[in-house]
């Protein structure tokens, strides 16, 4: 970290900031030039927030050498992170793909589209139990019920289910259901959460906030790994813009750019980040293309009847022929889809 | 809310939106024109998510004509809200201002803090203790500890206390100290912590979300409303935005738009909306010259060595000044400073 | 379009929105609902802006049915428009490549990046020669004299030049030496550009705005059709957002929105829209494989010395590779990339 | 400017730094600290982009200490900047009010305005003749006609003209009418444009575009500053967000900023940055309370039958009463409105 001082800083500024970085236990390296005198703040400043310094008198601005974040980042750990998820792998060489309806509604509807989706290809079971809704208004979810409607189709299928968590209250009884854990867009920055999670091994897949920058995904991410927990999948489900023509703005770039930054499995959901059907496979060919080492998506038997996000769910047919584009576009880029036996 | 048909929409298909329709419990208008045929769907269509129509075969859009807010609109309660906690009306003609540090650090600081803001004019102090960082690194505050120094402050000066809550399990425990409960801007969706909340009868202050429209705002305000607490403020903080000379971009737009949709007080926080204590006496000017019904204010004794957001934090006599020009402002339109006995 | 009433309007005022239908030469459709009064407005509808009816009297919203561009809209003309430049085909099943230096710098420079690319599989060269730059300090392009280069650089390799235009007072001099007119995203709402660019007969790839809308882009290529230009191609270069790790946001979202709702070319800029080599490669695979009709990408021999956007060119190596995965992507949409003989 | 370089750089990657640097007529100053190499360029580097070290091997990133303007920035010139057109004083102490209709509809309008704005205390008139429209359907403007209208009316109230000018093409004959010249939001990176008008003495108001940063539009305004005309207003008309309840998102936050960063004049356009008539006089308030030296307001006497811009146009009533109270925040902070003989 770099401390630039002001033109017209006095010594005493000086010497305060020097001050400031020692008290902090990093070493201090002093350039004093025509135009700037700089101080240099050397050692573990991931962990320091730089307006620590930017409030001191005398100082212009403050520039961060390294990341602020450690152990998510390529740097601290070069190779892939990959973990295993009853059998199923995350994170290799391999192409995942989790599907299922937004919600579960109810216990035909779960374990229909379950058997539908593996017959496409997907190597895991979607399904939301507790919903996130604007409107108090809205269908809420089954609750607990939902969970073992799940676990039922679980049973079934061999899938691995992936259910949202919005509460550290709901851990202790969805813990037994669940396998990996999704953390919503709204509970990105829902820090206590990340804590309890991170203190568990299940593993998450962390998606980012409606307005996040990749730099606050990471942030999260460290949360979640600094409690011990490196089963972390990170998703890029659009973001909000101006653009109204669709529901979010899917931020392609963040796919090279997570991949560049950090070890950790970097998922798409091309169903919340463009909110139309029509435009999933294309969007779900664009990810793999780029790089993403997964997708999530909304797949329902029937969407005109679906109780929440049927506008952007596929049809069974129409996301196993996405699944299939999916897989050749693996193939050029040296992959394979991941399977399940 | 109204039901578009597609041009080429087929008999058939229409009666399933009017069957759709009649399901919700609403009564059905129908209107057939050359160029396109009309649904309406007429009763307590505010609770209804437009979703359920949009997936419907041969639905082209579907426009809401109501709000989908009820409790929180002006429509519903024409007149202003207004509401006493220890004494002080928040909503009324008065116009209130909040102030106190980012985080409580120490018992000698807050207890300074308190005397120096209500001196200047304030009628209530804030002070964190749970602290949302993006860092699992950064200082996350002093806890339960922290409350018993506020409680202490408020004995020294009789200024009600207004904390951030991060989550539903810190209820029990906080609702001893807190007189206003903040729900910050990332935990304005945290629909578990408003239900929560909801239930109490503990005042309110929520806060727009980082990149929440206004709409959203008021559907998270229906979400405690509808629990049966009416005592909410809502409190614009600033938008994320590309503009980035400022840490946030200050809707003031949001305050007409808010006083003409909703009865409920409306604040703006212009520390965090600007990001730079520089800046802050403006946008305070600005917020009241617009129509807002008070300010949260971030004071420090010394903002160079705060814990958090030193850098937005006012020092009190420059508190006093900005306080001076807004009770000026708030004669020009009609009103004054609320104030404490 | 739909003009729906207050509640309480009263009959004058749906009197006088009936008038106001009828003088800009429009059918009516009146439908009295018991919640709302709705007025159709059928016939040319593109042709009107909502604001007409927006501010009569008793008017609470206006809603447009059909799209406000007309001749750029696929329910116009629902076949793929297609064109030839020089005997290369732009917009048809085949995917066109177009690279080159952000700016031409001298002679050499352009004729060795035009051999380059040429090899790696281009099928025409980009190069400015007039540069809107941000700073008046900065290098603003070589004029005329690069123009001549680039006119020996098409001579020496036969490969179409697509030169970035200005304003209007440079097309008479320009247009002997260029084969595509660029629009830049800042001139993409210059109407007096668009409208001299289409009264001639010269193809134009028109690239969208910093923060325009897709609608708005649609609505820019509207005034060249209108003009009788119909060699239009749309360019997606990135949208201004809030995440800063890359220079714009690419909007891969608007690959398959336009594909759906026009019938003209889309390419991508995979250069602008990450601002940096190192993803350049990721997000060209992404655009092909979401359905683009080509790419248009910067290449420079040495990006270190470039005098402008070195930082986002490609070596002609890693371009080389990049178009042999393009083509592989295209392969598996049963597409192929165009060549030049 | 800064060049950190990264951590394993060569010492041959550093020279090349340095030749880079002293190439550009800068002097060196050299810091080998032990986490990072830092490369002080030092001198007149306002002029220098950043990218043009940014791009060479060995450099991690390049900070700029002083800011990319010269002649803009309020530490070239520290007095805020004023001048006088036709006797009226523009960035004194003296708050201005422009006003006038979006469009000239006719010579009976223009004039009536004219004297309906002059009467409520505007010191300049305002009316479009060029309009920058979204669709080449929709009105374009009366041309010069305009302009003689607009002529007429200065002769009846002798209030200076504030036109739009699109493009350099209209300058000679648009300077013998026009007093100050607009160059809106679309056309703020009309580099062209930008020049022509810098060459004049004709005042300009220049307006901030769509997605501009403040950095921005000052960068623009030293296209106008550089070619020697000094006579440049600044104005913040609303940046586009994704919230949606208002046509744009004020951005209030530019005032100080602004006053904070250039000598120049800054003035506010309620009407763009909200869209609606019902906020236009809450808005221009919290402009003149934030700071702003003016206001440029759209007025009309029948907004319902305005040929653009009727939502957001006041009626002289309304515009009146926004004046009086625009005056009286104006004294609360030591100035007060300019006025006309």
């Amino acid at each position: 970290m770099m401390i630039i001082m002001q033109n017209n800083a006095t010594p005493a500024q000086v010497e305060n900031v020097i001050k400031h970085i020692k008290d902090a236990g990093l070493a201090v390296h002093l350039s004093q030039g025509v135009e700037a005198t700089i101080i240099g703040a050397i050692g573990e400043t991931h962990a320091l927030p730089t307006e620590i310094f930017e409030t001191l008198d005398g100082v212009e601005t403050v520039q961060r050498i390294t990341q602020p974040y450690k152990l998510a980042s390529r740097q601290f750990k070069p190779d892939n992170t990959s973990f295993s998820v009853r059998g199923i792998n995350f994170g290799g060489n391999a192409v995942g793909v989790i599907a299922g309806p937004c919600s579960v509604e109810s216990k035909a509807q779960i374990i229909e589209t379950a058997h539908a989706v593996k017959e496409a290809g997907a190597v895991a079971l979607r399904g939301g139990v507790f919903k996130p809704r604007t409107s108090p208004y809205a269908f809420q979810g089954l609750g607990e019920e939902g969970l073992n409607y799940l676990a039922q189709a679980r049973d079934a299928t061999g899938l691995p289910l992936v259910v949202e968590i919005m509460s550290q209250v709901q851990l202790d009884m969805m813990r037994d259901y669940v396998d990996i854990f999704q953390i919503g867009a709204r509970n990105m920055q829902n820090f206590n959460l990340l804590r309890a999670i991170g203190e568990t091994q299940t593993a998450v897949l962390l998606k980012r906030g409606l307005s996040a920058t990749i730099e606050e995904l990471l942030m999260s991410a460290e949360y979640v790994l600094a409690g011990g927990n490196t089963n972390v999948i990170l998703c890029e489900r659009g973001i909000r813009t101006y653009e109204n023509s669709t529901r979010n703005t899917t931020d392609i770039n963040a796919v090279p750019v997570l991949k560049s930054h950090t070890h950790l499995p970097v998922f798409l959901d091309p169903s919340h980040s463009t909110g139309n059907a029509d435009y999933v496979s294309s969007i779900a060919r664009a990810a793999i293309a780029a790089g993403a080492d997964g997708l999530i998506v909304e797949v329902h038997p029937d969407p005109a009847n679906a109780l929440s996000d049927g506008k952007q769910s596929l049809k069974p047919e129409r996301f196993s022929q996405m699944v299939k584009e999916v897989g050749q576009i693996s193939q050029i880029l040296g992959r394979r889809l991941a399977t399940i036996h």
